[in-house]
Order: C-alpha cells, then sequence, then structure tokens
C-alpha cells in the first residue's frame, strides 16, 4: 500500500515525540493506519540541535511554509502561535490541497473557522486533537460522540500549569508568586508564565471545545478570562473549610439568551471530578442532557500526550476519516451569541479583609442585601488583636453584576482593606 | 443529499430512545452525519406495545432476519444474544453487504472476529461503541485515539449494576442478597440477575475492550470471571478500614508471558478513579505508556446513554469511517496467548472466620509463610467473647496459586470456619 507522506513544521519536544513514536511503533501504528507512514521532509529552526530521533536523509528546510510545496499529502504543523509562519504554512498546506494536522490552539481559536473553509473547499482534512487537553481525545469525542442528545455544558481543566500550581499552593501552604518560581526551576512552568497563569491558554482551548460542542465560530471574543494570579493561600485555606478545592476552568455553557464561555479560577466541591484532578493534568466534563455528563481525565501537555494525539489525527487522515473539522460544515458554524452580562447567575466565594471594629460586617452585610444578594455560610476569624481580620461567605445564587456592584460599594469602605476577593461556585 | 436508510431490529428501551433521539435532533444529526437518516424498516416482538415513538407508516416485520432483505443501508441490531436472531441477522446483513450498528456484547465477544472478516469482506463497516460502557466513547478511543504509544492495560467498571450494589452495600451496611432484591425492585437489576452480577456481562465487554485494545480476537475462553456474590458487607466495612473499595473490575493486562484478562471485584485504594466511581456509573482507565494514563467516566447502560452510543456509530456510517472494526484487519487479530496461572501475581485482602483459640493465627501465618506469601497489615477483631472472631489482611505481591495454596491449607483446620476470603488488590 502506498504511504502517507508526511511533511513535519517544528521539531521541538512533541514534533521530535512524533518523530520518535512513528519509528518506534512503525509496524503497530501501519496496521491500524492502514498504510505506512513516511516522512518526506521536516522544517525546523536549527538543524544541528540534538533531538534523539533519526532523521538522515530527510530533505530539512529553514523556511516551513516552503513545505506547502513539498510533495507531502499531510503537513503536520508543530511551530505555535497565532500568526506567522503558522498560519502562512497552514493556508499555504490546504491551497495545495495537503491535510493539515495541528496541535495549535492558538490558530484555531483565531483562524480556525477560515481553516476549516479553506480545509473544506479544497477537499482536504484538518485535525487538531492535540490543541486540547493533549492526549485526551476530547477533540474526537466532542466532535463524533455526543451528537445524539447534544452537548450542554463543557467545563474543564485545561492548563497542566495552572492546576500543578493551585494544587502545590495548598499542598505546601506557599503563595502563587513562590509555587510559580518553583514550577518554573522544576520545568512545569515557562519563563514567561502570563499565556498560562493569565488564562489565555485556557481560553484558546475553551474556543475550541466549545466550537465542536456548540457549533460555533472559534473564537475569543467573548470568552470573559480570569487568571489565578490573585489566588492566595488564604483563599485556598478558606475553600477546604468550606468543603471546596480552587480550579481554574474553562466552561462553556448554553443558556436559553446564549453561548455564556468562561476561563476563571472556581470553587469545585469536593468529591466531584473536576475537583479530584492533581497536578498537571488536565480533565473535560461534558453535560449530554440525558446521556450525560461524561468525565476525561488524563496528560494535557508533554512530548508523549501531545505526540499520541498528532498520531491519532495522523491515523484519522490515513482511515480517510473526512469530516468537517468542526463537526459541521465551516459554512454552518454560527457566530457566537453571547448572553447579557447580568444574565450569569452564581454562587460566590467572598472573601473581605477588614478592620476589627465594631458594625463592619454589619455594613459588608447590609451592602450585599441592597444588592439582594443573601449569605449562605459564614467564616470570620481573627487574627493577633488589632490586626486585619478576614471575613469570608459563600452566598446563594445571585447575577454577577449584582455582586459586583456590592462589592464595589463594600470596597469603598475605609473599613475594608485592599479588594475583596469575589470566586464563582462552578459544578465540578 | 440521499438520507442513509436504516433498519432497526429490536424496539425496547434503547431501540425506542434511538427513534425518539433521530426524531427528536433531526436537524442537527443531520448536520453531524452530513446526511438525514430515514428508518426504513422495524422488527420487534410485540407491534402494539407503546413505546412513545412515532414509527407510522413505517414498514413493520416479526421476523428480524428479513431486515437484510430491506432496502436500508444499515441494520441496527438492538435485540441481544449472542447467537439466535441476533446472530442471523448479523450474518445476513453483512452478506447483505449492509453496514451492522449493533449493541449486542454477548454476540461480538462470541462471534466477533468472525462478524469483522465478513464485513470486511462485503466492504460494509460493523461499529458497536454501544456495547461496551454505554455512552462512554471508549469503543473509539480504543480503536482510534491511543495508536502511538499503545494499551498497556485497560481495567475498567463495565457494569452498573455490580457497582450500584457494591456502592449500596457500603451506604446501607446490608449484605448482598439484601441490596440485589431492593435493586430489583428498583428496575437497577434484572429479574435473572446471573449475567450482571456474576461477572458474565463484565467479561463480554472486557473481550470488546482487549480486543480493540491489543489486537486479539474477541472471545471468552481466556477470562477468568468471579463476580460479586461472595462479598459481604463485613469485607466491605474491613476494605474502608484499609482504605479502599471494592470494585467488580474488568482488567486486560499485556505482560511479558501474555495477555491476562480478568473480571473479579478487586481492592481498589479510595481516592483513585476507579474507587470513587458511585453507582451505576461505568468508568475505564487506559494505561498508554508514557501518554497515559487516561481515564473516562460516565452513564453505561439505560435509554439515552446507549442511544447516543448508537447514533455515534451511525454518524461515523454516514461519514465513510470505514477503518475495521476492531481496529485492525480482522485477519491480523491475533489469538490470545494467556499467561500460565502462575505468572498472575498480586497483593490480596485475605478474611478468615476462626474459633477464637489460642494458636489460630499462628497456624495461618505459618501456612502462609509456607506458601512464601508475606503480610503487610493485618486487623484482628473479636465479637462477644466465644463467638467466632475475623482475621483480616492484606499480602505483600505474591503468585495467585501460591495464596489459593495456603488458603486450602488454612480451610482445612478445624479452627477456621467456611472458606476464607480472597479479595486481589487493582490499581484504581
Amino acid at each position: 500500500m502506498t504511504p502517507l507522506k508526511l511533511a513535519i513544521a517544528g521539531l521541538g519536544t512533541v514534533g521530535a515525540g512524533v518523530v520518535l513514536a512513528l519509528a518506534e511503533r512503525r509496524a503497530e501504528i501501519s496496521e491500524r493506519a492502514g498504510c505506512a507512514f513516511e516522512i518526506v521532509a521536516v522544517s525546523a529552526r536549527d538543524k544541528n540541535k540534538k533531538r534523539g530521533c533519526a532523521l538522515e536523509g530527510v530533505p530539512w528546510t529553514d523556511d516551513p511554509v516552503s513545505l506547502a510545496r513539498s510533495d507531502a499529502d499531510v503537513i503536520v504543523e508543530l511551530i505555535g502561535g497565532e500568526d506567522g509562519a503558522a498560519y502562512a504554512l497552514a493556508r499555504a498546506a490546504l491551497n495545495a490541497k495537503k491535510h493539515l494536522v495541528t496541535a495549535n490552539k492558538a490558530l484555531l481559536a483565531t483562524h480556525g473557522a477560515e481553516l476549516a473553509a479553506l480545509a473544506e473547499e479544497n477537499g482536504v482534512t484538518l485535525r487538531f486533537e492535540a490543541a486540547a487537553a493533549g492526549g485526551i481525545p476530547i477533540v474526537k469525542a466532542l466532535r463524533e460522540s455526543f451528537i445524539g442528545y447534544g452537548v450542554h455544558t463543557v467545563r474543564g481543566i485545561l492548563n497542566g500549569t495552572c492546576n500543578y500550581i493551585l494544587t502545590q499552593m495548598e499542598a505546601s501552604g506557599l503563595d502563587f508568586t513562590d509555587v510559580l518560581a518553583e514550577a518554573q526551576r522544576l520545568g512545569f512552568a515557562e519563563a514567561d508564565p502570563e499565556l498560562d497563569v493569565g488564562g489565555g491558554d485556557t481560553a484558546h482551548k475553551l474556543a475550541l471545545l466549545s466550537s465542536l460542542a456548540f457549533g460555533v465560530k472559534p473564537g475569543l471574543a467573548h470568552i470573559g478570562v480570569q487568571g489565578i494570579r490573585h489566588i492566595t493561600f488564604e483563599d485556598i485555606g478558606f475553600a477546604r473549610e468550606f468543603g471546596y478545592r480552587i480550579k481554574l476552568l474553562g466552561v462553556a455553557r448554553q443558556t436559553p439568551l446564549g453561548l455564556s464561555q468562561r476561563v476563571q479560577p472556581a470553587m469545585v466541591k469536593r468529591g466531584t471530578p473536576l475537583a479530584e484532578v492533581e497536578g498537571a493534568f488536565n480533565a473535560v466534563v461534558a453535560d449530554v442532557g440525558a446521556a450525560g455528563p461524561f468525565f476525561f481525565e488524563g496528560r494535557g501537555a508533554g512530548r508523549a500526550p501531545t505526540a499520541s494525539a498528532v498520531i491519532a489525527d495522523l491515523v484519522d487522515v490515513a482511515r480517510g476519516t473526512a469530516g468537517p473539522a468542526f463537526g459541521i460544515p465551516a459554512a454552518a458554524l454560527k457566530a457566537v451569541k453571547a448572553p447579557p452580562p447580568d444574565a450569569h447567575r452564581s454562587a460566590f466565594y467572598l472573601r473581605f479583609t477588614v478592620l476589627d471594629e465594631p458594625g463592619v460586617l454589619a455594613e459588608i452585610a447590609r451592602r450585599l442585601a441592597d444588592s439582594h444578594v443573601s449569605i449562605e455560610s459564614m467564616i470570620q476569624r481573627g487574627r493577633a488583636p488589632g490586626e486585619p481580620v478576614s471575613i469570608v461567605m459563600i452566598t446563594h445564587e445571585a447575577p454577577e453584576p449584582h455582586v459586583s456592584d456590592a462589592l464595589k460599594a463594600i470596597a469603598a469602605s475605609d473599613k475594608v482593606l485592599g479588594s475583596p476577593t469575589m470566586i464563582p461556585m462552578e459544578e465540578g
């Protein structure tokens, strides 16, 4: 049988992993794919870097975009970045009628609808299992497995760095900056961690899952994003007292007023699946009407999980599994209709740092009552006499703007120090 | 676009669910599938039964096998049973070059390799997502998603009835027979529960997962099967004290000496994913070398989860996803090579009921030592004076036949009452 010819752009940890796995399990992979894979061209910045994978005799180029002119049947794009070479190569590859397999969440969250349309116009396949939740086959599941009843909500832990940091904060009692520094030292966080800890990476992935689940154009415009920098060990400790853990979640939820998409730290009840996801693991819950929920957990990053997802896509391409990239034809992908801000209702964890003076609690309670926010449970804890006191409460469900308004009024009080902390409660 | 024509054999809870979901989400499903579905014939025992689904004008037959002569493109087999009408219809359908979608684990565990070969000979697709773990897309994942690194172990909770019973035993403190009776009253267990509680249903499903994961012919011959009838509340209570829960697991593990396949109750450490699966849920862990483990959890039975899986298969057929049924060509499926019995090593939970007399513990300890089985931890608990005493221990890892031999010798002692209980420890 004719081998399927691959050109690989980007030979970092994932690209080298793909090359290695294709070589090490050549026979098994060919049997599953129905054909062999042959690497006919590669591109990377540094030709001389040690990668531990044999690429002797494989044509090398410094210009990734030129791979679109190779005789490859499939381009594997592992360069990264939403624009630049990755975008240029993706367009050129599809226009040259080459299948495209990519791990690039930023590219697809930004240009996914356009590239999906381009793939359809050219009669080729665009696949991106590795772009969200690494080796977990959630892209395939949302595209192909829940069609009978439809997805109502997708929520997940999609960034291993953040989950590692939050897990370590809980385990060590250290605050965000200390744990981040340690994570960077150990290689669990990038030198520039902003895309991870700021929530942007989770937003990219949520945009893809949301598109697959709800048939909307992938995009970041309607995703509210908050990272984890403001989470303190104190919050994590109080969460534990209330029976919760704090997790950075991406949540996309179909509501009567539109598709709500949010990335933010949330309080998740201990014992629910997402609350128990530890360390750098990723996990996704899909609510599928009467058929669900379904829960998936696994490694979301790193060489093997990501290369595993890339190879699954390559086998799909080899098998001729040629459905549309986001599950429905690109032309049918709808624009996101976001619900109005005051439609977002949730229960909230609130923490105030206050001067230990008579009337403080009364003032906070009154402001919340003025905004029609009612309190479900509360902890007040003194420190040493004269020192600031933490007042922590969990509210009943209320519209988010009501709670925000109350917090603004409360923050203005001279008895309240700093900004109150507000973390939504979320299903796990 | 031409609709894909379906004939449905069996209109029980799942069949009616498929008909209903196809009607209720007609537009969404057609968009995902790339074509409409049209039901052109149905077959069931009782034409007049109320099913809550509209089938007016659809040709009806009492003879399911005759559906193979209809003008359907796809036969949906929901009759059940490993032989009889289901097997006859499956063969006739494939020979008539019709795609076959089935939820029938017994059929495929027995005749899977033959039917897969028949599908290939006739150039049609055989799909069975609903046959294992209901709505969880584990069949697809094992067939398509873990190819790059390969599966080392699959282990799962594959029977919701057993997991419900074990969960309820723990929650209620009642013994097996009482909880089973209650489960039957509530409709969570069949009037004849043997296939579930005896482990046979789990074995059927394990045979399928094992075939998909390891490229072997599905079959029951090499699966050791033990059910849950012998599990007492006392065992569940001791498990809790040691930090474990008892779960009926199907485990298929590639070992250097062969493919080990077992269905049996196992002690699973609290806090691991499988230990925390509650009630009628199903769950599967796939160890995928450096890329894994991956964990999947969801509803394993009932109308919506099963119909959801059937519809996913129908969409695959519509999209032309035509890979082999078990992931590799039927001719390449290997016979199972089982490891020799003494290759099976495990740590074990052991419970002895003994007369409270001097020397009993010494005798048990000596017999275990004679068989080279060493003890990791132990609980001895007296009841009222003169009454029998439970001695419970967890061993270090040892070959299973060594432990069995020791137990036989111990059971022969006149100070030991009844048969000792032996439950392996398993990863969760």
